[in-house]
């Protein structure tokens, strides 16, 4: 089963998409269709069908997350040479819903920052409340899967030590197009992630490369705080970002981010200087 | 004028206190009691008078806040004696909602970390949205201040170099007890910050030694994202916390910690060891 989260009519509504075609149904957000039962027993449901995914303006599917969960250094890999040595913990911080937007739109590169930069990320989203869960059990309580890009400003993200602020500038974090959920993903395998620039490939890696994994991350978490229904984990980014380049690369308006997982998505966002109406100065 | 909100029969009420007496107004969180003018003429709201504050059961006052922020190193003293020299910018990271407790509730120190630590802090309130805003401007846009105390396991801050999971464990932050509005302080005389552990002395600062003060905070925040009404920011702690003592100091459950600044409250937590159900396991 698919889910995206689709602007109508100036409110969004949840979007099932399965074997029989796709519907609108009467939620707004994935935690409100969560808790109705939609991934339980999708044929519950009526909704209004769709002729074709394809004309749906689609709002970031983790819309009004109560909480956004971001780790960094978590594909070995990149990890090994970078120089660094494997970390005991995984590295984790956060970003606030307002820096997120949908698969096809535009990422906001404010002038306030310069050194805009990608980061292709797998992101994980949360079934039901989970409180002090151990790994084992932990697949139970992820609803699926979806593509994210963490775009950093790297001049903010290094004023101090903690990075949150050159990680959560306002309408720069594209996150869809769908959920898709466990059943129809085989994460051991490894899922291919890419990122392109204006069509060039920036970064390329398997999920199987990751450290610390979808399950370890979900009972780690846990441990600290209730991770609940349509709360989002972005797992971390491979190599290849502009900053860890020779020279390195940075976004500019006018450029195009393609951000993909196989059997998940694709995101295509298309940087922009945002302009700022007077009040806003 | 005071504001804090109240637990009352399964949901949290504003009161609003100022020369009048204290009312129970019937909105559930400051962002509502905001949006719907109680600042601007509290004259215009009825609400059932109580007789006394003495009785009510504080929720943490920025309860349901859209956004936590949280300022390290920021007390001049304390950053020089720890032999750093002064940082350019505010070293900025958040906690989850989840994380705060009200001004009399326990602080729940859970038994997977070891190292707890108190951080007292003036916390600040946004009064309405402020995007791009000048610090010359700013003031109008600070609702009031609280207590807080960013109750921090120290062994989980440092197991990376992100400090959030060790910020944010559930129900440790206290919050409150009242919001005192900006007109009733003057902050620029610099307010007596103090935190006692059983009744002895840890922390003992004034305000006017913020190295980045109220209104910059506010400026610097809302050129990355929008800070909207109800969002708070603690604007970071004096010297003297467990883990710079010599030897170092930790709380453990059974301590009271008692947090209080001049002119706005004081916050009474005792320590506990939470206790988990069978479900949480």
């Amino acid at each position: 089963m698919r889910v995206a989260v689709a602007r109508r009519s100036g409110e969004t509504r949840v979007v099932l998409s399965g074997p029989d075609g796709a519907r609108v149904l009467p939620f707004h957000t994935l935690a409100e269709a969560f808790a109705a039962g939609v991934l339980d027993d999708p044929s519950r449901f009526d909704g209004e069908p769709i002729a074709s995914d394809e004309d749906l303006d689609l709002a970031p599917v983790v819309m009004g997350a109560g909480k956004v969960l971001c780790v960094g250094h978590n594909y070995r890999q990149h990890i090994l040479e970078m120089g660094h040595g494997l970390p005991d913990y995984p590295n984790v911080f956060s970003k606030f819903n307002d820096a997120l937007v949908g698969p096809n739109d535009p990422i906001a590169l404010s002038d306030d920052a310069t050194l805009w930069d990608w980061e292709a990320e797998l992101a994980l989203v949360i079934r039901k409340p989970a409180h002090r869960i151990s790994t084992d059990v932990a697949e139970e309580f992820i609803a699926g899967y979806t593509v994210a890009n963490d775009i950093s400003a790297r001049d903010w993200q290094r004023r101090s030590s903690q990075w949150l602020l050159g990680k959560t500038f306002e309408r720069t974090t594209p996150v869809g197009p769908w959920l898709v959920t466990s059943d129809e993903l085989d994460l051991s395998a490894g899922l291919t992630i890419t990122c392109h620039v204006d069509g060039v490939e920036k970064q390329r890696s398997s999920t199987a490369d990751l450290l610390f994994g979808p399950a370890y991350l979900v009972a780690y978490l846990s441990q600290v705080i209730t991770l609940q229904p349509g709360d989002v984990i972005l797992t971390g980014t491979p190599g290849g970002v502009g900053a860890a380049r020779e020279p390195q690369e940075r976004l500019t308006p006018g450029q195009v981010v393609t951000t993909e997982i196989s059997g998940i998505g694709r995101l295509h966002n298309v940087c922009v200087a945002p302009e700022y109406t007077s009040s806003d100065n």
